[in-house]
């Protein structure tokens, strides 16, 4: 059975980052594919990949990059899918700004739906919020995972609060 | 029957770039409702919209905010919708850095799919290929528009190329 | 009896630079509660607790968050309490300017008070200055806080007059 | 009887913004007193206001300036009264980075209250909210003045919601 | 006789800017072509272009382009031909920042030189430069390019020196 | 008899900006002399006038300059005076953070005495400044002018105060 | 046999990023010199150098400074040979922005072809690009370069496809 | 006798900074004192060190802090000599640009003569210059001390030219 998303990144030094997205998408019970495709170094390889995602039942692309970040914008131009681009902070990257805006300021008719820098983790929910809002299932699964967040958040509450911060801060 | 797309913006003055969203909705065939929602001066209003949208049948949420544009994250934290934060340069806004990163920088947990600066029209298409990932006839109307796109630049090199850059410059 | 300052934060991460807050209060004599309230993962508890800070007796409220930092400026819109924000450089900020904008750049109407990045020691002697304004004791204490402040200048800096830097460098 | 708040500012030429600050008070009813002093043109006066403000009866500073500026940090080292910083986008600054780093970024032990850039009518909603901590009075005007911030959305919303956004976008 | 330079953008907007480029190899006695080529709208047209320039005997590309300006360092993946980038600060660009950065930072192994934002006329210059390594009859073009430019600030070196800069003010 | 400034800017377009330097040294008293050299266009000029400053008698060289701006710290490369370098917001310049930079970053061994962003008036006063540290008329000519400045700020707060600001306003 | 590429750089220290140029030439097959020349402490021998660099057969310099670099552009100004800018993001620099500004926004009529911060490698590739635009032999080194590069980012996805990424993680 | 230059830092905390300035005024034989003194926790030191630097003989006064740097703009604001400021990337700064901004952009009227971020070493080259201007023997050490970097810089060259790029990156 076909994938839902479709996780790419221009080099294998970016997994560390992107494994993120697919550990989230895991947790959310999202299935997905992962592989390496570089803008500038593969460029027809790209080209494939984004021309047949869809025939082959991907709903939406994560694509991740650093520096002059090219990959999310150019997969974008090349599908009707909708493409989460990961800004990620390489070593060569000017504190990510370089990152960020090469993939955040498409020009009108090209959008990239840009998560923070080294965001891949909200890549992975994002992607399975698109798939939530057609699939209940998954829908539920991101309804537990608030929670969850909401729970922990509450739970470090209670303690600060009983124990005091002092407490806390020697933890 | 129920809109796919809610588009929300804190302000009335954001208007005039926030419309271009609701423009590509129209040419795209997606159904879309537009209202004022400001995370600042109506925060309970906030929070009844992001908790009942699900409900009425709302696909994506659009929201688009100027300076620190609180409204698209606070959205995305009361709803498992896909958000689309859409950074507005407002006349208090320093050149928009504070927009962008307002809604780009948001937490692991709670994405948005952050677009380019004003990039309001293309928040329209990029809901519009979340739905189209679901919905063959959005796809089509979406490849259609690709198509348009590329055949006005085709046109534009064919002028350029025959006439001359000196003519086109004159226009 | 109630406390004076309510210092919050939006996760526990942020305990060691925000506990400056509270280290700052109890030097000054006044008196606070500390605890976690996160913007995004707990949105109706933050409303909660802005909405009864006053009728609690709270004075000032202090709130300090990292990266897109919408607490300070939610807690804002929904308290007449002076609020101080804390832009915290955390470990997914970049550089601290997105939560300095995020915390600064709020819309006419919603203030928030801002400090320094990290400047949660600050944000304490700001509330106390607060307080101290109506309250005589406290502003004792903070004068007296200030003359402790002058005088370590002056004595660093007879120690560098008569033993000359070369010796201070070697301390 | 003496005033509330003072309002001083670096120069003549930054009336037109530091005005609204005047404006924001009238309208919260809180009394204030507003002149010009120059830390660098006149610094034994501005240490002579900051000296003798307590005395006076001021309970808050709000101190505006442009470029380089050092009044409001300068204010705040010689009182212990709370003082506001208006970081000014004067001709000679450089998009207001400049107002707002020399303001905002205090050492620790002197804070100043920044508020946005050229947010000088949100200095003096904050200076209120300020007093309001202790004086019923004030803190009713100021949530009157946020129902009325919360109904005019609302009414924007109606008439954008009734009417359609073509129609107010011809407004 | 197959042209020296090609000369491409990705919109027709460009033009303005991108004809500077033109008048300088016009200057220079270097033949070009120029046409329009979007990496995000016409992406085979832009691989076809990049693929062939080299066998049509173009020696150098000129490519300009603005926001997230991904044309340069696209055509540079795909041509072992020297590709001169040329940052465009179009209207929706962040004060040219976005189209700087995506063209300056590619990665190792795709080199862009890189000329200054909106810098078509010194692109111009410095293909003529290129071609002028191997070209005596260029190298002298650029030669008496650069005497020019220095005999015209002596000029107004002596103006200035003989009338006085009062009179030059008034010019 | 020898000038004791010389003030040098690398474009006639510089002037009107450059002027303002040669305005305050004619207010203080200060001989100089004015023309134009530019780093890139006429380096072996630059080289020249450099070399022989000192000899001719000039105490202080004012260099000023825009985008790349390399004619200040090049000439304090070849010469033992100070040189004041006056970052000039160009046409081209990215909001001038290049002439700052380019200017204020020398390495080691070679300083450059930046001003503020076109702040060529002090770069005047502070050439004064500097030949007023040995001549006592000049000097005084510094003190009268700071008198100046402090009354003409006492005038501004007497009007403000007796007729109100929003008298002022309307000014 | 004169040497085709001259790489220089301002100081000793930047030779563990500039060598990198060299390493990169040398692969590809292109001849070359290394020295050091400093714009600010060697003035004069930066004017030889420049001014003799195509007498003596050399078809492109490769020039890398830090900070306030004036290096590449002062000698862009002395030489009709194209000028790649190495920006160096040496231990005074502001993260890297003042060499890049200082290297990329040089004036109207005197280019330099800039490349990353720290991108001496592509720099190398960029020069052998321009002797390829006129050399087969060089043309074929690039083209299998890139065929090289092409490999290693599909071995790594064939990699990473058949292990999985967690597999690939533990590398 | 009275010592030529003052330098004066805000904190302990500044002096493995600004000792260089020390060590460059020990090398190029101009006396000097040193001390601290601060703006903001000794206000009134300041103002008596300003006022009364002067009178005691001394030329220049070099002055270094750091975050929202005010002491060197404020000490101009109170003296008629020469100011040289040294913004210190202090560890609450944001890398460096609030230190370098606050100290760079003084007003109209009240120059501070600001080196490079860290740049104390500068700081003291450059008040010897000053000197140096009117003192003949302070200027041969001028001289004398950039024929010792030359001579440095050509004896690396030596040494990469003879040796090989290869053996010198092994140091």
């Amino acid at each position: 059975m076909s994938k839902q998303v479709g996780i790419i990144m221009g080099s294998k030094s970016d997994l560390p980052i992107m494994s993120e997205a697919a550990k989230a998408l895991d947790e959310l019970g999202v299935s997905y594919e992962l592989t390496i495709v570089s803008a500038h170094r593969t460029p027809m390889r790209m080209v494939n990949y984004a021309e047949n995602a869809r025939k082959r039942g991907i709903k939406v692309i994560i694509a991740g990059a650093g520096g002059a970040a090219h990959l999310p914008g150019m997969v974008a131009s090349l599908t009707s899918l909708p493409v989460i681009g990961v800004p990620v902070k390489s070593s060569n990257s000017i504190d990510g700004w370089d990152s960020i805006l090469s993939i955040l300021q498409m020009p009108g008719g090209i959008p990239v739906a840009t998560v923070a820098l080294d965001g891949a983790k909200n890549a992975g929910i994002l992607a399975a919020s698109m798939i939530g809002a057609f699939d209940a299932r998954i829908a539920e699964n991101l309804d537990k995972y608030k929670k969850d967040l909401k729970e922990k958040v509450e739970e470090s509450a209670r303690e600060v609060e009983m124990k005091g911060w002092r407490d806390r801060l020697e933890d």
